[in-house]
């Protein structure tokens, strides 16, 4: 970001400019057009980093730039580099929290978040119109441009954590975070290194964190209970919290 | 949070109500007797969990309740949980990312954080009336109320990284996080358990990261570069991620 200006177009930074498979042209108003003009200052002639959405990273040459928008070539210059293998099961937070928590844990590189509805969570916030496929795919998609990453993780919406459970690999190695009834640090957790067979499942509760009917379920599906530390962390703090020491457990950091 | 109303109120939850020393009255708009009438709705009579500044928990006794404001005594029970010894050393982010970094670094328990500008960063975030002592101030209490703790980290504000180094206790151990030139990832950076005589500093850079100078005046201070991951992370993302692998790494989780 080179100016102000860019704080009204961008809530973070384009490390990536991602385009779909065969996209070759961004109207003039296109975000991805206006950063390139903008903030990047490029020309007619001039290279920019790319890559395709779930596909190969490269670099995009500019061939036209004009009143009607950017016309370019691409060229694929190697695969996407795999996220990672941790899945993350996480109660809805408030609508305000949403966007930002898909982003940060899309810009760390989890393979797949489930954001599902909690026994003591503000049923409120799921009808927010914030919590769609539409937005939510938006702010995963923008994670992944904040860390230079084509691979934008998986998105289920679950109506409970019984539905969520039932989704998830039976393979998955599977860790549930609570400030009660914990067994042991996350970190200090027992487990193989996750692969992208055996994933490991991360759940971190809503505000008001798990009912005694979901840490029954939990215990039920083979989840072990761990803790980060005593102090009382909002769910995306707890999100980011759990996913960086999972990645630097497993050393996938 | 008991209400969406609750939302238009506070950015984060209010898991313990702070106090000055001595003070035993909130006027009736003052958000911590909005919060304990409208989201607690708590009478004369009932009890809530309080603290003072930087001092001793424990529980507070509404005594009168009325169209001017709240009454009550405070009964001190347990003293002030430590913060970790953990300093952030952190380049300016933007305006809109700095209260979120503020309060989540808070409510994560580091001791000390110290905001400086870079080589690298837009000079125009420090102007900001975003970045004020009582703003900053406002944010780190903030994460410390949502940590339910009475302990808030301490603030300096930086020029430059020069000045910042400056600053640090000689016995600090010390890791700048880069993406370029790191000898290890931070989990397993060398280092022994940080205490409050030898505290641990994490420097993260602004988004455009650091000078090949303030490189060099890391080097000469004795800082270890350490790594996240390879992933472009956000400079708050990439705060939460490097104090939560060091709380975990050395067992202070």
């Amino acid at each position: 970001m080179k100016s102000q200006t860019a704080l009204l177009y961008f809530c973070s930074a384009m490390n990536i400019i991602l385009i779909e498979k065969d996209e070759r042209f961004f109207p003039r108003y296109d975000e991805r057009c206006v950063h390139i003009r903008k903030i990047l200052k490029k020309k007619a002639g001039d290279l920019f980093s790319a890559g395709e959405v779930n596909g190969p990273e490269g670099r995009a040459l500019i061939e036209r730039l004009d009143e009607t928008g950017l016309s370019f070539s691409f060229t694929a210059e190697r695969p996407s580099a795999p996220l990672h293998p941790l899945v993350l099961l996480v109660g809805f937070p408030r609508p305000i929290q949403l966007k930002r928590l898909l982003r940060d844990v899309s810009s760390l590189g989890v393979s797949s978040v489930l954001l599902s509805g909690t026994d003591l969570g503000e049923k409120s916030y799921r009808e927010s119109n914030l919590v769609d496929r539409g937005s939510a795919s938006a702010s995963l998609r923008e994670g992944a441009v904040q860390a230079a990453s084509t691979a934008i993780p998986s998105f289920s919406l679950c109506d409970s954590i019984d539905d969520a459970l039932r989704t998830l690999p039976d393979a998955a190695q599977r860790v549930v975070l609570d400030v009660e009834g914990a067994v042991c640090p996350l970190a200090e957790m027992s487990g193989d290194r996750p692969t992208a067979e055996r994933p490991l499942v991360l759940a971190v509760g809503s505000e008001r964190g798990w009912s005694a009917r979901e840490r029954d379920l939990f215990r039920l599906s083979g989840f072990t209970v761990c803790s980060l530390g005593s102090r009382i962390l909002r769910t995306e703090t707890a999100c980011t919290a759990a996913v960086s020491v999972a990645l630097a457990k497993f050393r996938l950091w």
